[in-house]
C-alpha cells in the first residue's frame, strides 16, 4: 500500500511484513483470490500465506467474499482487497486556489472539493483550511478522520521530500521549512502524510497511471501561470542535488534580449507564462490591433486571459497566432537544450495555459526540432497531457 | 568484480554466487581478513563463508596468506584478495589517437600506451590496431590472454550501452551498429567487454575514484575538439531513452547569430571548443592584434591551438584573455540552463581545453550564476576535475 522510500516508511503508523504487502499488491491487482492463488502468486508458502491472511482479515485489510469456481471438490474460499478498508487524502495546493479529494484504495474518488486561499497568508492559515474541508468532507461520507492512511500534498515550490518541507519557495513566504506533515498528523494521526513539489505530482501521475507508463525518461511541462517540470529518469521522480530539480521557469529564454520584457529577466516564465501571453494579447487589443480580443475581454471586465488567446487563435486571429507562435517558441527552443542533454521519450505539457490547444503544442514541437540534435529527437514524442491539462 | 548490471553479466564469462561476491567486495576493499571476520562483514553464517572461501580459492581469486594477530588461542589464517587474478584493459579510442593500460584487479597499471589512427577508417582498421597493442603488451609483461577478465571501451560517439554498440556517431563512419564486442572477444575469450561513450566513462572514473565520490547527482564537462558531458544521477550514469543524454555540444549556444559563425550552427562545440578558440586566436594574429599569439604559432609552423591562448591570456594578454572569457561565457551560460533543469551538487570540467586554466574556469562560473537560479547555485561547485584534463 505504501511506498517503499525510507522517508515515507519512517513516517508510517505501523509497517506490513514482506508477505503481507506482496499478498495485498496481488489481491490489488489481480483479486479476487483464493489462498491457493496467492501462494502461487507470491511465492511463499502455503501455511505462510494462511498465517498472512489470517492477519490481513484481522487488521480489515482484506476479506473474505464467498466461494470461488473449481473443477471438483471443495470450492475455494475467495479473498479481496477491502477498497474501504481505508482512504486516502489528495490536495494540490496553487497560489490562489486549492484543491482536496478523497478516494479509498481502489482509487475511487468519493469526495472532492476547491477553494479560493492566498497561499502568502501563510502554512497555518492554509492548512488550517485544508483541515477544515477535509474534516467537512469526512463528515458528509461518514468516513473518521483515522481511516485516513495516506495524505498527498501537492505545493508550487521546491520541496525537501525526505524532510518533508519546501525550502525557500519564491511564491509561498512563510513556508520555508514549516513542518507541514506534523500539522497534518495532529488530526489525521494515521495517516502517511507526502509533500512534492506539484509538478512531480502531475508527472508521477502520469508514470503510475498516465501517459507516462511505458516510458522510463520522461519530462512532464506546466505550462501555467509559472511554468516547471517534472523529470522522470529511470522510472522514478528525479529531484536534483537541493530537490529543486525542473524549476526551468527561470531558464533564461531570450538571451538575445537587452535585459528582458516581461519581469525584467527575461526567463522562461515571464516571457512564455500565461500571464506572458494575456499581457501581450491585452497590449495589442489596447493598440486596436485585434477585434476578438475586445470581444472576448469584453465578456469579463476588460481582462483576457491565454485561454482566449487560444479561442481568438482558433478563430485565424492572425495576432493571436503570433502571440501563441512566439511563446510556444521560447518554450521549445528552452525544451531544444533539455532534450540534448536529458534525452527523453517523451515531453508531456500540461498546465492551464495548455489547453491553448493545437497551435501551442505546434508551435512548442517546431521550437524543438528546428533546435535539437537529430538523435536525439528520433523517437521523441511531445504532447500535451490528457491528464494535467488544468 | 563486475558490475551487476543485466547486460553486462549477460556479457560475463562466469557468474559469482551472491556470498562470492560479497566476501571479494570485502576483501579488495578491507582485506586481509580472517573467515571470522568475512562471516561478520558479510552477514552470512561461518559455514557458508566456509564454503564460499573454498570455492573462492579454487577458483584462484583469493589466497591465503599466512597468520593473524589475534588475543590468544590459535591465530587465524588471513585470507587476501589476488590482485593478479586477473587483469583488465582499458582503452580511450579518440579521434586520431587510441590509449590502452593494462591493470591489475587493484587497479595497478602494469602497462600504457599510445598511438596514433583515424578512426574514420572503420571499426575492423581502428580494432585491429586496439588488439595488436594489447597483445604486444601481454606478451612484454608474461600476462595470457586469458586472464583479460574486463575489457573497457571508451568511445567518442553515443552508445547503445546494453548492446556495446554506436548509434549512428558523427564523427565515426562506419562504426553504426558494429559489434565491437566480439571482435574483442574472438581474443579475450574470458573478458566481459563493456563500450561506453567517453564522456560517460570519465564521468564513472570521477564517481567512483574521483571528485564525484560523495556527489549523487554532477555532469562531467569534457572542453575538447567537441563538447560533451557525462551525467551521473542518483549515484548512477543517466544515459537517456537512445544513450545520447549528455550530448550538450550541440546545443544552440548563441541564439542570437543570424545563422551562426563557426560550421553555420550556433551550436556550442563549433562557438565554444578547441577549434573554435583556435580559429579565433589565428583570425586575431592574422590581424595583427597578438604579437603573443604571433611567437607561440612561430614555435609550431604557424598553428595556434586553444592552450596557446590560455598561455598567452596568463602572459596578461588581452586578445587571449577576450577569447577565453567569450568562450567561457557560452559554456556557462548552456550550463545555467542544465543547472536549473538537474540541480547537480558539483559540474566538473575536464577535456584539453580545460588545461587552458584559471581565467576559463573563472568565465564559466561567472557565466552559470549569471544565468543560474539561486536555489540551484547555492550548494553547487564547479571545477577543473583533476583527473580529466587531457
Amino acid at each position: 500500500i505504501f511506498p517503499a522510500s525510507q522517508s515515507i516508511s519512517a513516517n508510517a503508523p505501523f509497517h506490513l511484513l514482506p508477505p503481507q504487502a506482496k499478498a495485498i499488491a496481488i489481491l490489488r491487482r489481480q483479486g479476487p483470490l483464493s489462498r491457493t492463488e496467492i501462494a502461487d502468486y507470491t511465492g511463499y508458502s502455503r501455511s505462510t500465506i494462511t498465517t498472512t491472511i489470517n492477519q490481513l482479515t484481522d487488521l480489515g485489510i482484506i476479506e473474505e467474499i464467498g466461494d470461488g469456481e473449481t473443477s471438483g471438490g471443495r470450492r475455494p474460499r475467495m479473498l479481496n482487497f477491502k477498497a474501504d478498508f481505508g482512504y486516502v487524502v489528495g490536495v494540490d495546493v496553487g497560489a490562489t486556489s486549492v484543491d482536496c479529494a478523497i478516494a479509498d484504495f481502489s482509487r475511487h474518488i468519493l469526495a472532492s472539493g476547491s477553494r479560493e486561499i492566498d497561499v502568502r497568508e501563510g502554512p497555518e492559515v492554509t492548512l488550517t483550511i485544508i483541515r477544515d474541508m477535509v474534516m467537512e468532507a469526512l463528515k458528509e461520507t461518514g468516513v473518521s478522520p483515522e481511516k485516513i492512511y495516506g495524505f498527498g500534498i501537492g505545493v508550487p515550490g521546491p520541496v525537501d521530500f525526505a524532510a518533508g518541507v519546501l525550502i525557500a519557495p519564491p511564491i509561498m513566504p512563510g513556508w520555508n521549512g514549516y513542518p507541514i506533515r506534523e500539522f497534518i498528523r495532529e488530526t489525521f494521526t494515521q495517516a502517511v502524510v507526502v509533500v512534492d513539489n506539484d509538478v512531480n505530482v502531475m508527472a508521477l501521475g502520469e508514470l503510475r497511471y498516465g501517459a507516462g507508463m511505458l516510458h522510463e525518461n520522461f519530462i512532464f511541462v506546466k505550462v501555467g501561470t509559472g511554468i516547471g517540470a517534472g523529470i522522470v529518469a529511470k522510472g522514478a521522480i528525479y529531484r536534483g542535488a537541493d530537490g529543486c530539480a525542473g524549476d526551468i521557469g527561470h531558464i533564461c529564454a531570450d538571451r538575445s534580449a537587452p535585459l528582458c520584457h516581461w519581469g525584467n529577466t527575461g526567463c522562461l516564465e515571464a516571457t512564455a507564462g500565461g500571464p506572458a501571453i494575456a499581457a501581450r494579447a491585452t497590449e495589442a487589443m489596447n493598440a486596436g490591433k485585434s477585434a476578438i480580443f475586445a470581444k472576448y475581454a469584453a465578456q469579463h471586465n476588460g481582462i483576457l486571459t491565454a485561454v482566449d488567446v487560444g479561442r481568438a487563435a482558433s478563430e485565424g486571429d492572425p495576432v493571436a497566432n503570433q502571440i501563441i507562435h512566439e511563446s510556444g517558441r521560447f518554450i521549445g527552443e528552452v525544451l531544444a537544450t533539455l532534450v540534448n542533454f536529458f534525452n527523453p521519450s517523451m515531453i508531456l505539457i500540461g498546465g492551464g495555459v495548455s489547453n491553448i490547444g493545437h497551435q501551442f503544442l505546434a508551435a512548442i514541437r517546431r521550437g524543438v526540432l528546428h533546435r535539437s540534435l537529430a538523435l536525439s529527437t528520433r523517437h521523441l514524442r511531445i504532447d500535451i497531457s490528457p491528464m494535467g491539462a488544468q
